[in-house]
């Protein structure tokens, strides 16, 4: 199985998907403003948003607080069933194992996402668990949607972090050696 | 990568872990008594159970309520951190791509589980994603502890579903042809 053929790619996205796409960055935007790798997602039924969630691994410090898991977990909640068959995930990042497992366990029939993640993504990059027959179920992907705008807030945040540690080690440097004078 | 060539058996467990995985038997057992598919897990440090829960997909309708997760989140609570760098996980059952991806994020050193899972397990049946090199974690795997004793559990399970199914599509047609008289 060739893991590297994209599923679908981001040309077949709909305005909707642009739409829905745009909030799930608006969430990753709440992780990156407290410290959180900023990772958002959507759920929608019905052209509605009826979970939305974000990163928040680190203030929560929760191995599980992914955005896609803890939205998965309050659609289920709001509709009341651990089947949300009749919905769309928007995702900022392709997902990793977990996630792309929870999707699987909650029957979500269509995933949406931005950029891939080449260190861990389980739908296309490294393994694509959404399409194995194996399973139970399977999803349609659209993948690619936003995704430099997507990705870019990885980046950014990333570079942000190397640019404040290297500030740091720089800043205790100056000390050690002021100290040592 | 021949993903039917099991990474350990049950033939390394300890005495201790044959006690945990007893534990474990018996959240499974809790899941049963509410009809809930029988799967158990407990996360151990330093010798003590830290976090113990079962299936509960059913009765919170919640598709991420697996016994393996849920047993992580509480980890992670009760310990204040998502690293659950010096412990053990004991499950029942192989786990699914979902809960095998959240002991990757929780970087649960060593698993121990029961019975394989060949329709969705993700440690040694279907996928070896505990074992992957190209994740930023890789667990120690024991499988096959008490392996019989967790199978027959989900064995005889399902069967009393069957029974009971049957059971009742023959009162339904007795009934049928009651009327029909």
């Amino acid at each position: 199985m060739d893991t590297n053929e994209p599923l679908t790619n981001g040309a077949g996205a709909s305005e909707q998907d642009l739409q829905f796409m745009g909030q799930a960055i608006l969430e990753a935007k709440k992780a990156e403003a407290i410290g959180e790798v900023p990772i958002g997602a959507v759920i929608v039924r019905d052209g509605k948003v009826i979970a939305a969630s974000h990163n928040l691994r680190e203030r929560d410090q929760e191995a599980t607080a992914h955005a896609e898991l803890a939205a998965i977990t309050e659609a289920c909640r709001k509709t009341g069933s651990w089947r949300l068959e009749d919905t769309v995930l928007y995702v900022t990042l392709e997902p990793c194992p977990m996630c792309a497992g929870a999707i699987l366990q909650s029957r979500i029939p269509r995933v949406v996402y931005g950029a891939r993640d080449p260190k861990a993504g389980c739908v296309d990059s490294l393994y694509r668990l959404l399409d194995d027959p194996r399973f139970n179920h399977r999803c349609d992907v659209t993948e690619g949607v936003l995704a430099d705008e997507c990705g870019a807030l990885l980046t950014n945040f990333f570079r942000g972090i190397r640019k404040r540690r290297k500030a740091e080690k720089q800043a205790r440097r100056a000390l050690e050696s002021e100290q040592g004078e």
